[in-house]
């Protein structure tokens, strides 16, 4: 064939960025574990019945079908399989398909691809990473998770090589409360408007809001004032209830977002903001309380890298509802971007710390043998591929970015090189060991 | 939504069981490494085109569409989309694609799902995990990466707890070369044919080689003959030359095997054995040289768990030729069954080694702080999520396999309890440490 080229939208990384994507996923495990989070993964495909159920994205769903599908028996027309857009709604599914074998409440994280149809442009993929955690219980669920998972996530992102986050909390019922104290009942239709405020400006949304949506003069102004009662502490509440409407939704919804703010205060850091965003809504239709996203400090042209809710009646089976939230941080959406300008980069494309050089193909026995000495006490090793010069097999290494390069000797003893400094010292292959910080690729960032 | 089914063909685990799966990924992974694999993925779809150029597998393959998709500029009506069958010709496409950024000879390690549309049945599934290693170079390979490729595989099964492996391997060019040397051309269909003699028997064989591929009696009793040849030790290279047909590429394929076989003769042990077997020929079509299957004993009937071979001209751009060598293992074929009869199972079905009890929801904080104090030492710690009874908390724990349950006392003294001895210490939050076999869920074979 002729070299193919990438497929846009589908991105896939070099040896040496894939080192920073999996010190990444490392990191992100590393911490969901430390707080008791099961891994968990989901088959790629469902049904699209249960994929078309919730949230406006039928035309982003990728439809998958056998190449030569004849009908195969059980197999109903309606069972149309499309490859799942997020992690949510599958999980959804699973809880309610293992209802009987989960225990409760079950916290999971998942980190897996999800499929997209949008058009593609930086921070917007086809195909792409997520790592979520969620919560899930069985008819209730208690509020002091709402706070949990903006904790669990922010240690991890705080973790990983990244510029600094702001992490902006709202709730729907503060939103749907404040539009129900102002008489309004077109609640998602304010919400729709609303949200384009960054884009369109305020002028536009209060035209909308009054020709479109049938506010009056008063309720629109309102409804533009509440985004500005944002703030990083507790005295937003002030600030929205200094606008003088009264609704027990909007109550309800206050609480819990200062629940969530007085919760994460202790975080807060030069790297680290939270604070109460009013006009946060969310797209997906599933969320009820709490919603959640994050922009990345000098690449908020990104959008929220990192988002969620609560949702209460995501998964029930008509007697049972199991009620959630959960947080998912887009790893390709923040690591692509900053990998394709160079913002991050590793020590080395592979994990190998020592290369063995081969005197002759006659003595690659000798090497070999050094290798798994090296490797019997971890350190990751590769043998030269060739009997080449020695500078040959030290230019593989160097390539590479390899730090050692080991040569034995005709009278049995052995020399190690730091292919880095170009200091060689003798060393013995039953004992020797590279520096900690030599052992692994190390992830860079720069800027 | 009614309470949903399990897809046929699309195996999800339950949290205990993906603590069992995840153990094997990160052995994998862990002694890919060890040998200088670098980890790469590739996008779960390829254009039709490329998936169809090689192996007759079309019935298998899933198309993927986008459900509304209108003609967009630039995409081609022959560029529909097709999810992955194999790691293998995904990574052949990606070294064409990337040629001038990657390093040769070029060894990576590949973990991810692919997808086929197969009748599903135990050991066969529509998707599934593959856990592959190959090394390409550009032009020319060397030999001795045919005999590493299964070093390295048996390594890493041999750190699997599974049952013994026996390794099988053969050649394509022992077997062409011998059929020539009988004055054969239809190399394919004899190869066809030969392959069903575990299935149909060699009456039939025998027939079918006569009358359907036009065989003389001798030379189908030669075809009959070399898989009789098969053998553990070097000496099956002096029955297959006892059977006195001479050709170039046989004599050449018993060197390349008898290579793989003395290489490998250091590994055998009461669960690894290493055998040239000569019908042993694989389906796909690309394979030039070595091919490996695997069986796992006892569990024969699941066919080959981790196959692969050489392909020295899967990847070509026409000008230049990257011939690799590669084996991949199959993991959820191999897990799966294990799985569900109970053969494999783990300690436990979260992370979590200690569970924070909650004296009441006031002193939440109390235990949070607990948590949070034994994580920084890299504790897993869940707090519980109620303030119930500590009864009640204790079977939280004990439900999910948890071994350790803190307590925070009234004086700010604190006890630890190992509920499977029921044994409980005084202990600080700043020091204590669990016994290190406890830190990590373990896992178990039965039977």
């Amino acid at each position: 064939m002729a070299a193919p080229r990438p497929l846009s939208g589908f991105p896939e990384l070099l040896p040496e960025q894939r080192v920073v994507e999996q010190h990444v996923l490392d990191v992100l495990r590393h911490t969901f574990e430390l707080y008791g989070f099961a891994g968990l993964e989901t088959r790629a495909v469902e049904p699209l019945s249960v994929l078309l159920r919730k949230g406006e994205i039928d035309k982003e769903v990728y439809a998958v079908r056998r190449l030569h599908a004849e009908p195969v028996e059980g197999e109903a027309a309606d069972d149309t399989l499309a490859l799942h857009y997020d992690l949510t709604v599958p999980f959804a599914r699973y809880v309610l398909e293992n209802a009987g074998r989960l225990q409760f409440p079950f916290r999971r994280y998942q980190i897996q691809k999800v499929w997209r149809g949008e058009r593609p442009q930086e921070g917007r993929y086809r195909e792409f990473l997520q790592a979520d955690i969620d919560v899930v219980d069985r008819d209730g669920l208690a509020q002091h998770h709402d706070v949990e998972m903006a904790r669990v996530m922010l240690d991890a992102l705080s973790r990983l090589p990244l510029p600094g986050v702001r992490l902006q909390v709202n709730n729907r019922k503060l939103i749907e409360g404040f539009y129900r104290g102002l008489g309004i009942d077109d609640v998602a239709g304010v919400m729709r408007v609303v949200d384009k405020l960054d884009k369109v400006g305020a002028e536009e949304v209060s035209r909308q809001l009054r020709d479109d949506v049938g506010l009056d003069e008063r309720q629109a102004a309102a409804c533009l004032a509440l985004p500005s009662a944002s703030g990083p502490d507790v005295a937003f509440a002030d600030r929205v209830r200094a606008l003088g409407v009264e609704h027990p939704l909007l109550e309800e919804g206050l609480t819990e977002l200062l629940a969530v703010l007085e919760g994460c205060a202790d975080l807060r850091s030069e790297r680290v903001e939270v604070v109460a965003d009013l006009s946060v809504a969310r797209g997906l239709d599933y969320y009820t309380g709490t919603v959640y996203e994050t922009r990345l400090t000098g690449h908020e042209h990104l959008g929220s890298i990192c988002s969620g809710g609560r949702y209460d009646a995501l998964a029930s089976d008509g007697t049972t509802t199991y009620p959630g939230v959960g947080i998912s941080f887009g790893v390709t959406r923040t690591l692509a971007p900053l990998l394709q300008r160079g913002l991050l980069s590793s020590s080395r494309s592979v994990p190998t710390c020592v290369v063995v050089a081969v005197v002759d193909e006659e003595r690659r026995a000798a090497s070999d043998a050094v290798a798994a000495a090296l490797r019997a006490r971890g350190v990751p090793t590769e043998v030269s591929p060739t009997a080449a010069k020695f500078g040959k097999q030290i230019r593989y290494a160097d390539r590479r970015g390899v730090p050692f390069v080991w040569f034995p000797q005709d009278d049995g003893s052995h020399q190690v090189k730091d292919i880095r400094s170009g200091e060689q010292a003798e060393a013995d292959p039953a004992s020797w060991q590279p520096p900690a910080a030599d052992l692994r690729p190390s992830v860079d960032t720069a800027g």
